[in-house]
Formats: C-alpha cells, sequence, structure tokens
C-alpha cells in the first residue's frame, strides 16, 4: 500500500470513529482523531456530547507521552482558535510532540479556515490536507451548515412496492415491519432535528422520538412544516427554505406526499432513504406530490444508490443527491 | 456430503439445465438430464426445440456406452407413454443400462404420473423420487398448467423510486435505462406468450418483441387483455381468467396500472418483476390501480423476495407468491 493510500486508510477509520459523536457533538462539528506510531494506534478521540473536549484534545489525553512523534489524523482540520471553553487543537498538538498531521478536510469555520494547519506547519510539524470522501461525507451537516447555511436534510419515505405510503382509507400503519421502524429510530437518533409536515402531525400524532433501549435521550428537537394554524409545543416553519432557522446539523425529515414534494421541489433533499415493504397496496396515496417535473428526461442523473440492506423482510436504500437541480 | 444432499446438487444442475429449453420446448416440458457415473458427468441433455428429443434421449445419446451402470438426474418423472414421436424415456433408460435414477418431480401427466420410475423399478432400476426444489421451480409453468390449466404469470412493472410508471402528462420513455429494457427483451424471450392492456397496445404501440442478437427468433405469441374494441392481428381475452386459453406454460404481463390490478385482484400474479429507476417522478401515473385490498394486514404475507439484481442504475426485484390470495 502507498503511503497516501495509508494516510487515506487512517482518515476512513477516523471518520467512522467520529459517527460517536453525531449527533451529540452539537453545535460543535462532529470530529474523529487517531494517533499512530509505529502503526499502532495510540490514541483516539472524538468530539464529546455539546463540543469539548474536541476529538484531538482527547486522543492526545489517551496517547499521554506516546503522542511524541506520532502522526494523528484528524477528519477536520485542527482548530486554530482559543476559545473560553479550552486551547486551540493545533497548539495541543504541537505541545504534544506530535510529528505528522493529516487532516480530511479544511475547516471552513473563517477562524480557522488553513490557519490551524498553517500554525502547524509553522511549528515544525509535517502537515498534509488529503481530500478525503469519507471524511467529507463524515462532515456532511456541518460543511452543508457552513457552505449553505442549512442542515444536511435526509428525507425518510416508508413505502410499498407499489410506492404507495398509505391506503386509500388513510391506513398507514404498519406498512414496514418491526426491524425497518426500528432502524427508523436509529437514524432519528443520528439526527439533530425532525421534522413533518402539519397533516402528519395533526392526524397521526407521532411521538417522533427515539423508541430504543439506550437512545432515548437521543431523540431530537422537533419541527412541523406547516402553512396552516401552527400547532403547540413545537417549533414550527412554513417552508422548506426555512430549515435554515433549525439548529440542527441534520435534519431528518419523514415525509408525506406533500412534504416530500415540497422539499424536492425545493431541492433541498441530499439524501432519500425508502423503506419499501413486499407489499401491493394499489390505488393508494402516493409517496410523492407534485414535483413540478417538466419531462422524464430531466428526473434522470440526480439519484445515486449509496446503500442498500435489506430489515427483515423490506428493503431499504439510501440514495445520495448527485448534482444540484 | 450425504449421498441425499449429492442428489439434491445434481438435480440443481439438471434443472439449471433445463432452462436451455424454456420457453422452446413447449408444447412439452422443459426437462433437464444429467447422466453420471463415478462422480464424472457422461452425458446431458434438455428437451429440444418443440418437445423432442426428451431430455432423457439426448443425455443417453451422448452417454452411449457409458450410461451402462450410470445414474441418471432427471428434473421431472421419465415419460412412461411412448407416442408416434418417439418411445418413451424410462424404456430408453431400461435399454440403455442406467442403474439409477433420481427425478426432481413426479410427472402429473396422467399417462405418466408415477408409472414412469414404476416401469423403471419393474426392470431393476433404483428409483429415488426427491422433492427438489429447484426442479419444481424449473418445471413452474408446465405443473401450473396441468395443476390449475393456466399458464405460469410473471409480472413486470417498471417503475419510479415513487412507485410511478409514467408521468402524469403520460410520458413514460424511458423510466429505466439500457441494461434494464435489454433484461426485459431476455425475460420476453422466456415466455411462450407476452400480455399488456389494451390500452398499452393503442397508445404505445408496442412492439413486444425480443430485441437481443440472436435471440429474435425467440418472441413470443402476443396477447390484449381488453374489454373494448378488439385490435387486429392480436390474440384477444376479456378477463385475466382468459389466460387459460392461451398456449403457454410461461406468460409474461407488462403491466400498466389497470392490468396489473386486475390481474393482482385475480390472484393470477405468481411472479412479479419490478424495474426500479433511480428517479422520482412525483403526481405521476401510480403502478397499480384498485386491487380491492380492505385492510393492511391482508396486503402482508404475500410475497417473498426471490431475486434482485443491479441492471446498470436501476433495481431488478422479483417477488414470488407466497400463498393463494
Amino acid at each position: 500500500m502507498t503511503a497516501r493510500a495509508t494516510d487515506a486508510r487512517w482518515l476512513d477509520a477516523a471518520a467512522r470513529l467520529s459517527m460517536r459523536a453525531r449527533p451529540i457533538s452539537y453545535p460543535n462539528p462532529g470530529v474523529g482523531c487517531i494517533i499512530v506510531k509505529h502503526g499502532k494506534v495510540v490514541g483516539r478521540g472524538w468530539t464529546a456530547a455539546g463540543g469539548r473536549p474536541h476529538a484531538e484534545a482527547a486522543a492526545l489525553h489517551q496517547a499521554g507521552e506516546k503522542a511524541r512523534g506520532a502522526t494523528a489524523y484528524v477528519t477536520l482540520e485542527p482548530c486554530a482558535h482559543r476559545s473560553l471553553r479550552g486551547p486551540a487543537c493545533s497548539d495541543l498538538l504541537v505541545e504534544a510532540g506530535i510529528a505528522r498531521v493529516v487532516a480530511g478536510v479544511e475547516d471552513p469555520d473563517p477562524r480557522t479556515a488553513g490557519n490551524g494547519l498553517a500554525r502547524l506547519r509553522e511549528a515544525g510539524i509535517e502537515t498534509a490536507l488529503l481530500a478525503s470522501p469519507a471524511a467529507e461525507a463524515s462532515l456532511a451537516g456541518y460543511l452543508m451548515r457552513a457552505r449553505q447555511r442549512r442542515p444536511h436534510v435526509t428525507m425518510k419515505i416508508a413505502m410499498s412496492l407499489d410506492g404507495c405510503i398509505a391506503m386509500a382509507s388513510g391506513e398507514s400503519q404498519w406498512i414496514t415491519g418491526d426491524v425497518a421502524r426500528a432502524h427508523v429510530h436509529a437514524r432519528r437518533a443520528g439526527a439533530d432535528a425532525i421534522l413533518v409536515g402539519g397533516g402528519t402531525w395533526r392526524s397521526d400524532k407521532p411521538r417522533l422520538d427515539v423508541r430504543l433501549p439506550g437512545l432515548e435521550q437521543r431523540s431530537p428537537q422537533r419541527a412541523v412544516l406547516t402553512r396552516g394554524v401552527p400547532p403547540h409545543g413545537v417549533k414550527v416553519i412554513n417552508t422548506p427554505e426555512q430549515i435554515e432557522t433549525l439548529d440542527a446539523f441534520y435534519l431528518y425529515v419523514e415525509a408525506g406526499a406533500n412534504i416530500a414534494a415540497s422539499f424536492l421541489s425545493a431541492d433541498l433533499v441530499d439524501r432519500l432513504e425508502t423503506y419499501r415493504a413486499p407489499i401491493v397496496i394499489g390505488n393508494g396515496y402516493a409517496a410523492v406530490g407534485d414535483i413540478g417535473l417538466g419531462a422524464l428526461a430531466d428526473a434522470h442523473g440526480r439519484w445515486a444508490l449509496e446503500e442498500r440492506r435489506q430489515l427483515g423482510s423490506d428493503s431499504f436504500e439510501a440514495y445520495s443527491r448527485l448534482r444540484q437541480k
């Protein structure tokens, strides 16, 4: 394996590690850090709940004296700015005697934005910025917020083989089975906020919480998109664009046909997750309302299958957006 | 491996071999036969075009003298009835000196129906009738015809992620890509007959032929289900139940929403094949019309995923019927 491929592998591992910080690190990015010396891991860290300590601090703490002369792999460029909550990670890395830092993504935060790596180089540390797809993906919410000032949006649709989300009578419990529904709860636990439409809110009275043992505390903030009478006790937005007002890196949209259509029309879906039960409903409620598609050709080339798994008798598929509308 | 497991494996192989006879063996069942001596294949055969020679005759011809003392694996019980077109296979097996015959399915043809194996036993040949799922599946059309007096029905639906088979404007070319469409042509080549609805026949003017190099001659007979004015030059039926009048073991239904609903309502779909393109249409034509489903619970437990493959950017899934309605 080339040195570059080895570096990419360690960044992949750091990206997987950073998943432990999602979504609890909010409002800080969920970062992963692995410190490697002579091919062995001597320290691992990820951003703690609420954002501190940072991943680098945690990994350095674990490595102790072994950090001296080691390489630190970190999904996001180490921060260059001191704050009341702690020192800058670039300073910590220098103090610990780290010899080399490999980062997966440059931090778009203007207080860092290259300054973190520059400070390391000034201190004589070798640095490398690899364009790491794994690190990029692991920071999708943070980067979306920084670059487009809105959360990363995952839209979930649970449907039958023939694309129905309910019977014509409105009956929709249940289309998918236990395993798929538990998977949805796990996905909720990975979001900072969850959104449904006003109709779903009123008719299904969804709890929208995480009902998985040990993860109950992970239930995300709830929001409703409605132009009608705003319900009580929940954040309300009137248009998909207003998701920028949500305190969230990751928004999970549990879509009925109208919400699905409005988010797709606004081109605000980054990841589309479908659960498909092996049932035929026929003449039911269609999954997606009018998205203003002018011609079939315009529908192609927008979505790439990224993940597929079998959940009991249901099929789960995740599609990522290929291009802007 | 136990002797029984070894037998099952050889029957699996014979079943795969028999696919070469589909659908050209009509009106005879497409049978596969493998002759094995000391663990080695000495003869292979499958039913020839038009039904003769039978698989056993072809395999025995290939084995020649090596058939003496060998075991013949055959997906369907060897026939016991002589005809003008040739001798009975059970007689041929006896003459060739075969020591043992393992069959996967008893022939429901009343002229055989156990008589084939009985005749072999009378001649001192050891026989075994294994309940072979692979052999059963390979003879699905023949067995359906014999047991329920109708062809085996595969229904194909090509749709978007959200279950649409066309835009609201009617535009439907193309939802799926080249690879999926070539796959459809290969599936047509495996059918004796192909059926569409009157609406599709009139609006799309489908050629319904096989456009694959070398398989053009495999284009199946074409039929239209319509209660309206019968089109010219094509077999017409008025109800799904009338598929029993088609000269076919395997019927391939290319369904619009109405045809899909009428076949599903009549519980006349044995295999449901879906092609799903990674596109969202929204507010289009739904894949399946009203099937008279009373409650969601009734929709469950009817379909089992049997095959899944990626065809270019499209997903192919085949579901087999789990139970009668």
